[in-house]
C-alpha cells in the first residue's frame, strides 16, 4: 500500500501541483519542545489550534503529535480535525514533511521524501538529533496508503522551494547552495535533481531570502508563487533596513527572468512588517538545551507576510499586531488573490519558534 | 471527522458484525517487549511477520508499531503492508484495539473504544501500566476518521466477546464477572451494557474458558463463532486433562440453549494440541521485571487451535508442529469452513507471549 520507489516523479509522470491547486487536506505536527518554543510550548500550541481551526473551515486538517503529547493535542483541538501519532523533533511540516506529487492523468498522488537534517546537520543545524524529523514524511504516505520517492542522500526541505506547477521552481542560493545542505553537488546538479523530484523545466534563483533567517533563508519566507506568473515578494522600503538590498536583488531577478512557460512575472509586493525583536521574557521562556539555536533577548525574527498559507479558497495570513503593515498587507493579498478569503492570524508565537505559518504546514494535493 | 460520541451503537443503529463477515482491512500491532517475549522479541517479530503476510494475501493489513520500531518493522514487512506509528504497551490488537460496530443502513462504521486494564488492572493485570494501549482505540479510528464511542469506565477487552452479528454473544463468566473488570456491576448490568454497545439481543455465558489462560479465560481462545448458529469449541478427550471438564461444561452450556434467533448451535468439536510446556531456554530469554507476569520454564501454555482469524476467504490457523492434532484441526475447520482457504501458521511464539493468532489481529468491516 505505501512503497518506497526507485525512479523519480518526472520519469513517471508525476509532478509537484501549485499550492494555489485544489487540496484534499493540510498536514500540520503539534509542537512541543520546550527549547524552542517558550513557556513550555504552551502559547505556541495555541496559535497551531487556531492555525488549524482557520485551515479546517476550508479543507481537512491531520495533526500529528507525539504520543507524550497526544491526549492534550486531541483535547484542545476540535473534533473535525483529525489527529494522528507521528514522532518528530519539531513541528515544521513543510519541511520536514512529504512533498506530494500527481499525476494528472490518472489523478493518483505519491509523496517526495526529501533528505531532511535540521536546516543544516552538524555544520549549522539547529538542533540534533533529527532522527524522527526524518520519517514523519514516510509516515504520513504510510497511513494515506501513497508510495513514496526517497531522495536517497539529497537534502532538501519543503519550505526552500516553490512551484508554480507548470514547470517552474523559485529558490534561493543562500539555501540550496549552502554548505550545510549538499555540498558534493553543483548547482547543476541540484538544479537536476529538483527538475527530476518536482517534474521542472526551469528553476528561477533568487540571491537570499529573509534577513536572519535561521533556514539559511527558505525561499518561503520572502516569496510566494501564488498562481502560475505571479508572486508576492516581501518588502520593504526601507533603504537602511538590512532586507531592502535582500529584497530589491530578488526583485530584480524576478522581473528579469521568465519562466519554464516564457511568460513574464507579476510580482506583488508586500511590505515586511514593523521590526520584531525577541523580549527578555520571551528568551527566558525558553530552556536553555547544548545544540539547540538559542533564543536571545534582543534577537531579530524573520517575520515577513509572505509566510502565509493557501488553503482551498482562502489564504491563512500571519499578522503582528503591526498598525502600520497589518491592513496593508491584508488589503495587498486581497488584490492579488480577488478570489480568496484572507483569513489573518495573530502570528507572534510562531515567528518566535523561527519560522511562520507556511512553514508549519504542508498540503496534499486532491 | 473522528468524533467521540454520546450515545450507544445500539441507539443509534450500529452492530458488530461477525468476523465471517467481509472486512475492509485487519490491524496488528508490532511486539516489542522483551519482559513478556523471548530474545528481545525477534522470534515473535518473524512469527507476526508471518502471520501479517498470510492475513495481507486476502485483506489489507496495517501494523501499528511504535516510534522505536518503525524502521525495523517497515524493513521486515512487506511493503503492501501498511505500517502506521501507534504506541502500546504490548502487541494485543484484539484487546486494546478498537471493536468495530456497522449502520447497515448506511455503511458508516464506528469504533468502540472500551477501557482497557491489561486483563485485570492493579488486582491482577499482566503488566504495568497500560496507558498507552489504553489509547490504541482512539489512534487507529483517527487514522480512519471514525468515529467512537468511549464505554467510560466499563473495562472490556475485545477478545472476551465472540459475536454472531444476529445478535447474540458469547463470552465467559471467568473473565467477564472477574473482580478484576467491572466488580461495582451486576451481570445483568454487564449484559445491558454488552447489548448497548454490540447491539445484541441475547448473551451466552459459558462458565470457563481454556485452561491456565492468562486473560482470565477469553471466550475467543476456547470458541469461535464461524457463522450464525455456528460455533467451534476448544476440545479434548483426555479425561485427565483439566481442560476436559471446562469444554465439557461449555458444550453443556451451548448444546442446551438457543441464540439470538431462536435457534440451536451447530458445535464443531477443535480438539486442542499436546500440552505445550514452555522450556527453560524460552524462559531465560524474557527479561524479569516487577509488575509484569514472569514466564517460567514447564509453564503450561493456553495454547487452543480456536484462536483462529477469520480472513476474507480464509482462515489463519495457529499450529504448533504437533503430528498427532495439528492435522486434526485443519480437516476438522475445513470441514466447518468448506469455502475458507485454511492458511496454517507455526504460532509457538506467539502462544509463549500468552495468546495467538485472533488476539494479535482485529478485522475492520467494509
Amino acid at each position: 500500500m505505501a512503497k518506497r520507489l526507485d525512479g523519480t516523479p518526472k520519469k513517471d509522470g508525476f509532478r509537484m501541483p501549485g499550492e494555489f491547486e485544489k487540496h484534499k487536506q493540510c498536514w500540520m505536527i503539534w509542537p512541543e519542545r520546550t527549547d524552542n518554543w517558550q513557556m513550555g510550548a504552551k502559547p505556541a500550541q495555541k496559535a497551531f489550534v487556531q492555525v488549524a481551526e482557520a485551515i479546517s473551515k476550508f479543507e481537512p486538517v491531520t495533526m500529528a503529535v507525539s504520543r507524550r503529547q497526544y491526549s492534550n493535542a486531541r483535547e484542545k483541538l476540535p473534533a473535525h480535525i483529525r489527529v494522528v501519532e507521528i514522532s518528530s523533533n519539531d513541528a515544521w511540516m513543510r519541511d520536514s514533511g512529504a512533498t506530494f506529487v500527481k499525476n494528472d492523468r490518472t489523478g493518483e498522488v505519491r509523496g517526495v521524501d526529501w533528505e531532511f537534517n535540521a536546516w543544516g546537520g552538524l555544520v549549522d543545524g539547529l538542533y540534533f538529533p533529527w532522527d524522527q524529523d526524518d520519517k514523519v514524511a514516510q509516515k504520513m504516505c504510510e497511513i494515506e496508503s501513497v508510495d513514496t520517492y526517497r531522495t536517497n542522500g539529497f537534502v532538501l526541505e519543503g519550505g526552500s522551494i516553490h512551484v508554480d506547477g507548470e514547470g517552474t521552481c523559485i529558490v534561493t542560493e543562500a539555501c540550496l547552495l549552502h554548505e550545510s545542505r549538499n555540498p558534493h553537488m553543483t548547482k547543476e546538479e541540484i538544479e537536476n535533481q529538483l527538475k527530476e523530484y518536482l517534474n521542472l523545466e526551469k528553476i528561477i534563483w533568487l540571491p537570499e531570502g529573509i534577513c536572519l533567517d535561521e533556514t539559511n533563508e527558505h525561499v518561503d519566507n520572502i516569496l510566494h508563487y501564488i498562481a502560475p506568473g505571479k508572486v508576492v515578494l516581501a518588502w520593504t522600503e526601507d533603504k537602511n533596513d538590512p532586507q531592502y538590498n535582500m529584497s530589491a536583488e530578488a526583485y530584480e531577478v524576478l522581473s528579469n527572468t521568465t519562466d519554464a512557460k516564457g511568460r513574464k512575472l507579476e510580482i506583488f509586493k508586500l511590505h515586511i512588517p514593523t521590526e520584531i525583536l525577541i523580549t527578555s521574557e520571551e528568551a527566558d521562556g525558553v530552556d536553555a538545551v547544548d545544540g539547540t539555536l538559542p533564543r536571545q533577548e534582543g534577537d531579530r525574527q524573520a517575520a515577513s507576510y509572505a509566510n502565509f498559507y493557501i488553503a482551498n479558497g482562502a489564504v491563512i495570513l500571519p499578522v503582528f499586531n503591526d498598525e502600520k503593515f497589518d491592513k496593508l498587507a491584508i488589503e495587498t493579498l486581497q488584490k492579488a488573490l480577488p478570489d480568496r478569503k484572507i483569513v489573518p492570524i495573530y502570528a507572534r508565537e510562531i515567528i518566535l519558534g523561527g519560522g511562520n505559518i507556511h512553514c508549519i504546514t504542508q498540503q496534499q494535493p486532491e
